[in-house]
């Protein structure tokens, strides 16, 4: 009864928008203390000190309320949670040697997926279209392969620095097919330019159906849900405007 | 009776026109104003006191028709209006200190979206899928927040200038998920590439997701609409095609 | 009756192909004369007349079996084959001071658009959306209007060249907001490039719905067309799958 | 009897992932080889060998299982399967002068599309709005050809060596139209600038329909496919929240 109670509590307005500020003064405070002089200064130390009690705090009484606690442990939020404390107990005498690994600091920001509401009705979504996501994933990346084999072969001889092998390509590749284009690699030839221009306008393409397929999926899942609460007031006996 | 009537005339298609005839001169003022070498000269001044008091007189008459004068004084609308004649009034001698907010007047052009038919069924679309927007913006910053914190770990030996600073290289993480690659900051470390190939392959997806629902969802309120017009025309006797 | 035979024939697939065949290859030649040296060489003299020749014989016979003559003549394809038989009078000796019209030879191409099937229902697709479309035209303009003010109050100071004034801002709002982002313009201070990262996050998104929508809206028209054809199908009587 | 236990080895898991692995592998041999100092070294030659080897078996168990031996061999997938081992002869002494033949090995990948589920949706997709995404193509060099046109005779007086030709100016109408923007070549005059501006406003939206249309019609195929499903659940009795 009381876990009940104080679950009440954490799931509350409070404390939930205490921890979204905290996650949030979390990052601030990473990238401020990345970019400063001495990231080691005292008022650094004490703000992290106090996030890592504050998140601490929060991470026992998650596991306290949770009945089946080695499954909440080991749950995405479960790992997060802990992620988000375990780096800054490198700052602690005995595990000096592992202060490096206090970037690791930087998960904590996936904390505040938990209070995106719609973030299920993404993973749903991209749960549905997994195999269609994947044969793309493999078919780009297939894609790109070619891509730096080709440019490699037509661009090798007269810019060797850039082209000189696939793997630098590949660079041109990623670059080019994501449309980013930075202009650092670019093909000078006129085969190397033909064969970019056959590239991109197929690549470009099929790089960019993924997210189409998903915003289509994610509307597909909404016409659907709608279709059912309509259903459902009918079942209720609100039977307004659908023909039986 | 003449409220009425004054109504019919300010919401016809004369009085229409000249107002957004009014909104595009007044934009194309003040670019030429702003480009002109004294954009204080007297023809500015008098084409911006004709603006003045045209979209007075406007503004007046518009309070004065509606029946709930608080409630428009404090809608989108008539805050847009007011503040298309306000920063006219900072040229008058008492307010000369207030002359740069001249500027405000760039908001003027919003009065236009009154005119744009379809603007209510984008509100409506955006409106229907605040959530998932929601959620979708606040994953695209935090892929930008560790897109930013990663390309800093790799590149900042490498080019201090550019990446030396999480917040510097904030601005790379934009240019590039947007795919906009003006190419004045990229990765030239091995990691920072490989790990630039990684971010952008996941990341122009995300952020590309939005538009695309946006137009799912419109396109699906269009296959509402069209359906109930169907249903109406169906109740109203014009039974064709449309089984039992 | 002999027109309804020339019919089938200029419709037919032969004079259809050597149509096709036709624009290719006046488009071929139209850049070859461009790119060479000598544009008045006589083999191109000598390939214009033929183009013109059999443009004109196939203008003069459309013309002729149509039974509505100005209805075809101003029509998208009259005009358009016209156009394309018109500059290449501008050789002739009496013409000569229009001989610069003759790049309006490059409009043949759109003699092709008589040959695609789909285009009409690009057409109908883009007529169903047209007032999505003029809301989504006129909001981008009003976003770039707004970025090149935006862009010159915060750089016109460091960059005079290229954010002196808000005409030559357009361009980079432009070239930005459409992703291409040559980096001949980007901003340098860090209040140009916070309000880059702002514009661009919204803008981009803004600048992609059209074509979201144009293809969400083909494939409605799509499962509205198939659902058509299969009620016909159990209006014939071949009831498969249908449930009453 | 025998070919079918054979064919179910064959397509069994443990013989696919094997040959999923060696078509990995031997893409990765192929970019090592390539960036290689020495290509024909003797691990290579080996490497190349083996997988030339277990390809050859595969091929010849894969021709002798199917009871239509010509359908397979001149089957997408049978060419495939034959092209990735051919070019591994060109090593033989006698086949020496067809040695640079060897990069054919590149198309040893497309054999993974055999293992990848969702390719025949993809395909199947694709023919269905085949008409569609040929007048869109079509469409597309018409923009190019167009563009190339344009820019050609804007900037051909300020930049000789980027617009002097049309052939050259399309290399920026590809770069331009699919953004990617390296900003090796951009308009410099007003007009030019001007034109860019319509150009691309257009020209980027067109080419991003072909991905949206091939998303929509995934999306519409699998909502077929679920009601299909659905329908046949109710036919096998299993009426579950389906109204008669």
């Amino acid at each position: 009864m009381n876990k009940e109670k104080l679950r009440a509590v954490i799931e509350g307005n409070i404390v939930s928008g205490t921890i979204q500020f905290l996650i949030l003064a979390s990052a601030v405070v990473f990238v401020l203390e990345s970019d400063s002089e001495d990231p080691q200064a005292p008022h650094f130390i004490l703000l992290d000190s106090i996030f890592f009690g504050l998140f601490s705090i929060e991470y026992i009484l998650r596991v306290y309320i949770e009945p089946r606690k080695r499954d909440f442990i080991f749950s995405f939020y479960g790992i997060i949670d802990l992620l988000a404390i375990l780096p800054s107990l490198f700052l602690l005498p005995g595990f000096r040697v592992l202060r490096i690994l206090r970037f690791l600091r930087i998960f904590r920001i996936f904390k505040a997926t938990r209070f995106i509401l719609a973030v299920d009705r993404l993973t749903e979504a991209l749960n549905e279209i997994r195999r269609e996501l994947l044969a793309l994933v493999i078919l780009s990346l297939m894609l790109v392969y070619l891509a730096a084999c080709g440019i490699h072969y037509f661009e090798r001889v007269e810019q060797p620095e850039e082209f000189g092998s696939i793997l630098d390509s590949m660079w041109w590749a990623i670059v080019t097919l994501t449309t980013v284009g930075y202009g650092d690699v670019y093909p000078i030839t006129p085969g190397g330019k033909l064969f970019t221009a056959l590239v991109t306008l197929i690549g470009v393409g099929l790089i960019a159906i993924p997210s189409g397929l998903l915003a289509s999926v994610l509307t597909e899942a909404r016409v659907e849900r709608k279709k059912e609460e309509n259903e459902e007031d009918v079942e209720n006996g609100s039977t307004e405007s659908i023909n039986k």
